[in-house]
């Protein structure tokens, strides 16, 4: 077995996470990020960087305030501008970074290798004079001259640093390669070395934990791997690749990392791809067919953990993949059950939906099931009539005539906007029948044009019950109101309806 | 230097990365995608599972009767069914998986490893005496026995099989292991071998690329690493990664990468993290700052490959972290000078509007820069009415009046939608003094509920002269209409405004 230390992590999601271009937080959503890592257990916290702009010392400010356990850091480069700046912000620690590689030294600082040592030692010697922790990082380290990394480095512990950080700047190391450098650099060090990847080919996570394996002390690391271009290593994949791939625990409390995950996501307004390893949308899905019947009989078959580990649970959804047992288990859960031959017909029918690219909703699948099923399938809430409008100078009003059951309704709404107005005027025209509340309203990115298919989803509940419908077409207004109708009739047919059918 | 073979490509887009919950191809779509997969030059098409669904079939069919260079291959489990309907689609080969672990075969199977062996073997004869290429995959072959594992390999090349493929089904390898794996496997098979992998923990690039270095002849990948849960390897990063980092070539045609990508996630529906490697958004953006500094000096600073190797362009976008040089060069790209003091202003406004959270649109660059240097800023369309009236009887249709500098102008339009419809309108407003053209329309998508605030992003054009600019609110209409008065107003004001003010 492979021998770790006891791994530290060096969080950057606030520094090199906020560098995403577009990407700014203000000073309370910095203390909430920062809150929640030091809930999760990281060790150090890089909130920022001082000299950025007077916004972004506001926030590395608020989050020392905080008193947080994780020891708090800013970002510097070897100018003394950017130190005081972090003095200012009264942080714990500078991440004190100098351009190592001959590149670097020539064409950006356009000084050469002894100024750039001399630059690093002075820097470290003031920031030590002023009380900081110091962890002294040779930028683009994977294409410098290692001896003369080698040499930089010493120099920085002889002049007091804590910590040195070794970083891949443009993401070119390669695993056995990093494992290697490792190796050699971590046992001639006085001090303890950070890993600091990028993901430019995505190797971010295998080098990082080559790095670990080859004696690094400590790794930095984002949540979801956010970062400028392709992003940093991910804080999620490096725990759990150790937890379950090497036996090693971290401090990480690793049943925070998925609702640590959505926040950042949410808070930075940086989305995560469906397929993006342990917390996309996708990790824990499962289309039903042949998968779900090795996962009903042992979910290790098709999950590498259980999402229980990481804050999350299982998803099964239906679709073309369907098969009779995922499909029979689906219609215990809303209540019905068929026979053999209903069975293969209603499979049928979902696989069919499936076939048109469709995510099969609660509301697709009752509907196919009470029309094979034979129970009465006719809608008890029909939309007449929806009119809405909106302008610069108007309050976004909605009227609409519905029939439920043989009873004609008016009603009329106000909104924030159109949909929100539709909405309100719909959920009031229900009143005498339900109480129904409208818990999510997800719309997928529009690209293209104003004439493009918006796909509108609700998750709408009635006490206990939960569903959930969807709505398409060229006008974002119509096709949210489709979606909340068939919802608003899925919830009342079930309690009523269906019940009274059989 | 490490020794690859003539690397393979296996590409499994329409087969695992059509398996994502919710994703299905028309027959067309899936022609499109493999015509692309063609030209950038993969060795096998997945085409899809033919034992699917009757619309799956159709699909690979469509494919078969393309007559592509590439072979063309069918999912098929160790079932006589699965390989006839293979059969009835006319494909080259089978990818014929069978479950090699205890795991799978003992609790998902629930039979013994020497009955599934003999399945294997039945199945290989009966692939090959129909005239299939024959693929055999060893399904959670990371979790099976080794020495089992090699006997079933050798008993199938004994039965036919022309190649192997070693499974990492729930993405569990390590890239160290997997090198001594194929190490040790490959020179004892007399077939090639193929790897495939998935990225539960992040590690599916590394694995597939170790895999190679120890032997393997051909990797299965998708584009952009789609594929149930956490997905496979991604094509690009593996080609890339053998390209920059090991200095292999492959038949890929590098070019083509972004733009295959970008068809097979606007078909599939399936977006891309903006931190996706090589083919996300940011991938090759920079945000102004440090590190456009280097940039400007040597590319090779900041970027481990140029973008135009694989068919795209950098980017560098103002913000928080802007400087002076780039807000200097993105003054000179719209036409305008600043002395030392104006610039220093307008780098400290923008540097102001990216602490809010803000990307910096031209509009925004423009309206800053314009106000600083005492140019004329006035609109020289105001918007004063803007009504909008949609509903399920009714066709979209808005009503709008604008003052164009002093002329009231009052125009009217319809559309598929109420936004389509507001902004007909307004073009129409503005025909008399310029054509103008929305060639994008953006919305992030919408979560949480429907006051949420929605952001609207248009690009417009006028002649050669192109623009963004955006507007915000909780109505998506008037958030639209804002964007778009906004452009209007840049498109007009570059062309007469300015240069009359100067």
């Amino acid at each position: 077995m492979v021998l770790f230390g006891d791994v530290r992590f060096f969080d950057t999601t606030l520094r090199d996470g906020e560098q995403t271009p577009g990407v700014s937080l203000e000073p309370e959503e910095k203390v909430w990020i920062a809150k929640n890592l030091d809930s999760l257990g990281v060790d150090v916290i890089e909130a920022g960087s001082a000299i950025t702009s007077e916004g972004e010392r506001k926030g590395i400010k608020a989050v020392v305030k905080e008193g947080l356990k994780a020891e708090i850091c800013s970002f510097a480069r070897c100018l003394k501008t950017d130190v005081d700046y972090a003095l200012e912000c009264e942080v714990d620690s500078v991440h004190l970074v100098v351009s190592v590689s001959d590149l670097h030294i020539n064409e950006k600082l356009k000084k050469d290798r002894e100024t750039v040592k001399q630059m690093a030692v002075d820097m470290v010697e003031y920031a030590k004079r002023h009380g900081l922790i110091v962890e002294l990082s040779g930028e683009d380290a994977s294409r410098a001259d290692l001896d003369y990394l080698a040499s930089l480095y010493k120099a920085g512990v002889d002049a007091g640093a804590d910590r040195l950080c070794f970083c891949d700047t443009v993401g070119v190391l390669r695993p056995e390669m990093t494992y290697d450098i490792f190796s050699k650099l971590s046992s001639g060090l006085k001090a303890p070395i950070s890993i600091h990847c990028h993901d430019d080919l995505g190797l971010a996570t295998a080098n990082t934990v080559a790095a670990l394996r080859g004696g690094a002390a400590q790794a930095h690391v984002t949540i979801n791997g956010i970062g400028e271009r392709a992003g940093n290593t991910a804080l999620e994949e490096v725990v759990m690749v150790l937890k379950s791939l090497y036996g090693v625990n971290t401090k990480i409390v690793t049943e925070n990392l998925y609702p640590t995950s959505k926040l950042v996501s949410r808070l930075m307004g940086i989305p995560l791809a469906p397929n993006k390893s342990l917390v996309g949308d996708n990790a824990f899905m499962h289309e039903s067919g042949i998968h779900t019947h090795g996962l009903m009989a042992n979910t290790m078959t098709y999950e590498p953990i259980t999402p229980e580990i990481i804050g999350r649970k299982r998803q099964i959804v239906l679709g073309k993949h369907a098969g009779r047992t995922s499909v029979a288990m689906a219609l215990r859960e809303i209540g019905l059950v068929a026979t053999d031959k209903q069975l293969d017909e209603i499979t049928r029918q979902i696989k069919d939906l499936g076939d048109k690219g469709k995510k099969v909703t609660d509301a697709d699948l009752m509907s196919i099931a009470d029309s094979v099923l034979g129970i009465k399938t006719e809608a008890r809430i029909k939309l007449i009539d929806c009119t809405v409008l909106s302008g610069n100078r108007a309050t976004p009003t909605a009227s609409v005539k519905v029939m439920i059951d043989d009873e004609e309704i008016v009603e009329s709404g106000v909104g924030l906007g159109p949909v929100d107005a539709a909405l309100n005027a719909l959920r009031k025209s229900v009143m005498g029948v339900a109480d129904l509340k409208l818990d999510e309203y997800r719309v997928e990115a529009i690209t293209g044009g104003t004439d493009a298919i918006v796909e509108v989803w609700v998750k709408m509940s009635r006490d206990t019950q939960v569903i959930s419908a969807r709505g398409a077409g060229p006008d974002i207004i119509m096709a949210s109101v489709q979606a909340f109708v068939e919802g608003m009739n899925r919830l009342i047919q079930e309690k009523n309806g269906i019940s009274k059918a059989r």
